[in-house]
């Protein structure tokens, strides 16, 4: 049997990755940090030090920008951060969407220990002017109905605080 | 006396119209899309597409890009998607926006049967840099207002997951 | 002892600044209005008016752009509208965020009276092309948090509808 899967959903800056940490740290001492992010640029080699450094000890980061599967076997708890990068990574790859979300939804379902997944918020501002950020908030609004759909939990930041749309909080 | 009205909210691709599409769905098993959208562009029309081949029988498909009310009249249950369209006709029509919306309001409140409006939230980004698109989340938020105001229900769809702010879901 | 203080977020034109000026005339019959917007265009000018006009008698307006520290020692209900248009002040004036947030925090925390806080919520969208935008949404994000964990009540408004996150309303 797999143990809980949990979405953490929130905007930029929502304290989502936050609040995502200190619920993996409540699952258990040796975790594991999925990061999907690349630092490709100064801004993002940044922002991923800013996290790091919060995150503090503890933590095994394992880098996968495409595909988690391989480390989505441990029954440690692990932290999925995040959907929205995973994505826009196929996005620049130019992957098939379609199967790249399938195999994605699989390997969190399989996992046989907790995962707690993050995922940015993207479609409420106003229609942006171009096609491909139509689209990417299209695919980014679609995975997070899947996540959700399957998730055991789902959890909405703001400024910080939890607005639970699913379940429970472990 | 008219019948139960829903506001269901939500960003692009919150799942917002298929969660009002199975709500009206359980209110009748003959019922009414009426469609603000207009086929104008090949992106637009795809979108149509999949909205009609999700939907399935049962549904009777009424075009209203600008006035619904003739509609407003039946019995039947009906999925108004939606007012974000409705506000974007009127104002590419350059109506006058006080006058349409009141005639909006009015033939919603005095709809025999239960209706279930959809709407899109627009104004949780960044300032848009033009003065239209301003204008257009400014009317935006003031239209779901007096949506909100008049509605039994209010519920704001997140990733496919309801989040009830007013009343009790039908 | 201080007094309670709340934190209304909301997108624009969700009617949070309506329910935060109610919610301020339940507190009490004499109040202020910290005002951080100025009338430096024509737009801006129309909305101070038109907030204006809706609030009616029985306030008194301070403009504060920077600093209201010297307004937040009253004990009669404030209302801090908003710390949106203060931040974006500061991010015009080149200050020192980490300080100027440090100090407006601690002002809001030691005022005698009551005070609700009005913010904006700006990271719901896509990324925005340009730095700056990119940097005031986590700015914004930053001090909604902070804002957020001081609080004693924390309230998102969507079309004008509560959704309590902390506490519950005065």
């Amino acid at each position: 049997m797999s143990a809980t899967k949990v979405l953490v959903l929130g905007g930029a800056a929502s304290g989502k990755s936050e609040f995502a940490e200190d619920l993996v740290c409540r699952l258990g001492p040796e975790r594991l940090y999925l990061a999907s992010a690349e630092a490709r640029d100064a801004e993002m080699r940044d922002k991923i030090n800013i996290h790091a450094a919060r995150r503090g000890a503890g933590w095994q980061v394992v880098e996968a920008p495409l595909d988690p599967s391989h480390t989505l076997t441990t029954d440690k708890p692990v932290l999925f951060d995040c959907a929205t990068m995973w994505l826009s990574n196929h996005l620049s790859a130019g992957s098939d969407l379609e199967t790249a979300q399938a195999a994605l939804l699989s390997a969190l379902a399989d996992c046989p220990g907790p995962v707690v997944t993050v995922s940015n918020e993207v479609g409420n501002g106003i229609v942006p002017d171009n096609a491909l950020a139509r689209a990417f908030r299209e695919a980014q609004g679609r995975l997070n109905i899947a996540l959700a759909r399957q998730a055991d939990c789902v959890v909405q930041v703001v400024a910080g605080l939890p607005n639970v749309l699913k379940g429970t909080l472990p």
